[in-house]
């Protein structure tokens, strides 16, 4: 099947109306940051974990891929594993993705007598994890090297004290209404509270979860991505579990269930999965390679502080501040 | 055209996977506390405020209207104006959706020769407002009988002050990355800083500006709705005129553009805008009538309440906090 070229957020502007022409010297853009990226400051993400879900050929035959990065150690690991097991036993083949609900998520899978379908038995080593929803901060920091749960300009701060003013990022400001604290860990948004030593993963746009009932946890065999604004009261009730890297407009595009729940009324509405494999098993795996921009880089501060104070030619009034779920993770496919 | 019944986001359950059976005496949940609001409570929505985009019929045949409801004064008004003269002349007659970006905009509209377009002149009385996006916040908070720029569950708190603590709605914040304070004024979200006494409109999931170049300001004959997180970097940069209460998800599940800026790169790739009507104006404007629930109301203070302190079954841990963009104003339809 036909493979469309990666839409990256980076490859489009974000002008309104004609994009700007190029300037020199321009005032930097979030885009024009990241360019000036050092190839050490790209970390290639791991073949294992990347889960490549094929939905069924778009109406013009077209090929619909949709890329899953699975979230690193600490974090969601229960899930993560049992996420690579139904991948390697091929259980998602032939599932659907069954319920589609606007500004809010897409959700696929099988498992669930309720939605009609019955895939059959869990693959063995499948299991129920515990809702154990959050991590001791205290030990990231210092599995991270972090000053406590500093964010990037923060340690990027630290790091150039020594340096002259006009060379250090500005400053900037994260204010949250779900946490205490957000930062970047391993190429992640995550939430902290230090007065409980507690960092979780949240929900932002294109996040991937484990759908569940009222049991508080699932297994991932149903998963869900976010397709709307970030639904941050999920965080800590739900296991987040990755981030779509390609091709969420085959899931935000999709038609809005009109049954109970945003559920699709008949499962002929349904979008059939043809395969999901992990890159590491897909035969096309070595064109399924990503990078992401280390969180930890000088680069991403400088980022993370334009995406704050954003001046160049469309913008007046800079914030001062941005919502982490509006700090996307740079990434990238790696064409030799 | 048929015109499918209003897809309102109190009438799905928000639950991850099958619906919650209903309980008596169950935990307030957004759902339940609005159905609590006393006819007084809901506020009719202006005719004149209200603008009835008719697209090119769906796949199906199905008609695809998309319903805007205007800022009030003081906001914006100057593009809102223009909109309502764009409106009567018919100009946006035979325009289209020419641009979708994914996690970012819909724009469309027409005049701009940059994509191949050119409606005409602009009906009399179209003027080119200055680039002022801000209002003095002393004095809306005067005008709408607030203790300076106060929120809603603040408002009610003081008050419910010599009522016993039980009935009252949980403390909730609304800490912001993008401005020192934000609240509801008049039925919309509203971001202030008290520090410069000023107030000005947001974008959120939904939510309708004036498209522009780098010219700062633009007519409002092209206009954009957001349809992913929130670009709140781009408030006070832009007019905010108004937001989508009906079929936001006809715009949300357009194909995303492959061209420049996310431009269709064809203009066969539209979707062709029938007709764009005021409700006062429009045919079968009597079906078109809305109501908002009062964003000074004390079902509207709990309601907000509880969206920051989710313990129905579903949750188990509540935030304590929402972002204001994860507040959506009840909006609803009125039959007869």
């Amino acid at each position: 099947m036909k493979r469309l070229p990666l839409i990256a957020a980076l490859a489009l502007t974000l002008a309104l109306a004609a994009p700007l022409a190029a300037q020199d010297a321009a005032p930097a853009t979030p885009d024009s940051v990241v360019a000036t990226a050092s190839a050490e400051e790209w970390i290639a993400i791991n073949p294992e974990d990347v889960l490549i879900m094929e939905l069924s050929p778009a109406a013009d035959g077209s090929g619909r891929y949709v890329v899953i990065q699975l979230l690193p150690p600490p974090f969601s690991q229960p899930w993560v594993d049992n996420i690579r097991t139904l991948a390697r036993a091929h259980w998602w083949d032939g599932t659907s993705v069954y319920r589609v609900v606007d500004n809010w998520v897409a959700q696929w899978g099988g498992g669930d007598p309720d939605f009609g379908m019955d895939p059959g038995p869990m693959p063995t080593g499948v299991v129920m994890p515990q809702a154990a929803y959050e991590n001791d901060s205290r030990t990231l920091a210092v599995a991270a090297g972090l000053n406590a749960m500093e964010g990037a300009v923060e340690q990027l701060l630290r790091r150039m004290t020594g340096q002259a003013a006009a060379e250090r990022p500005s400053q900037v400001h994260m204010r949250d209404a779900y946490a205490e604290r957000t930062l970047f860990i391993s190429g992640w948004p995550i939430a902290a509270s230090d007065s409980e030593a507690l960092a979780w993963p949240i929900h932002c746009y294109g996040h991937v979860g484990v759908a569940r009932e009222t049991s508080n946890t699932g297994t991932g065999s149903e998963l869900y991505a976010v397709i709307g604004h970030a639904p941050r009261q999920l965080d800590r009730n739900i296991a987040v579990v990755g981030r779509v890297i390609e091709g969420i407009e085959h899931l935000a595009t999709l038609p809005r269930g009109t049954g109970e729940a945003g559920v699709y009324e008949t499962r002929a509405e349904d979008t059939p999965i043809v395969a999901a494999r992990l890159a590491s098993e897909h035969p096309d795996g070595a064109t399924f390679r990503y990078q992401y921009l280390d969180t930890a880089s000088e680069t991403f501060a400088r980022y993370v502080a334009v995406r704050a104070n954003r001046n160049d030619a469309f913008y007046t009034v800079p914030a001062g501040g941005v919502d982490i779920c509006n700090v996307q993770v740079p990434v990238r496919l790696v064409t030799d």
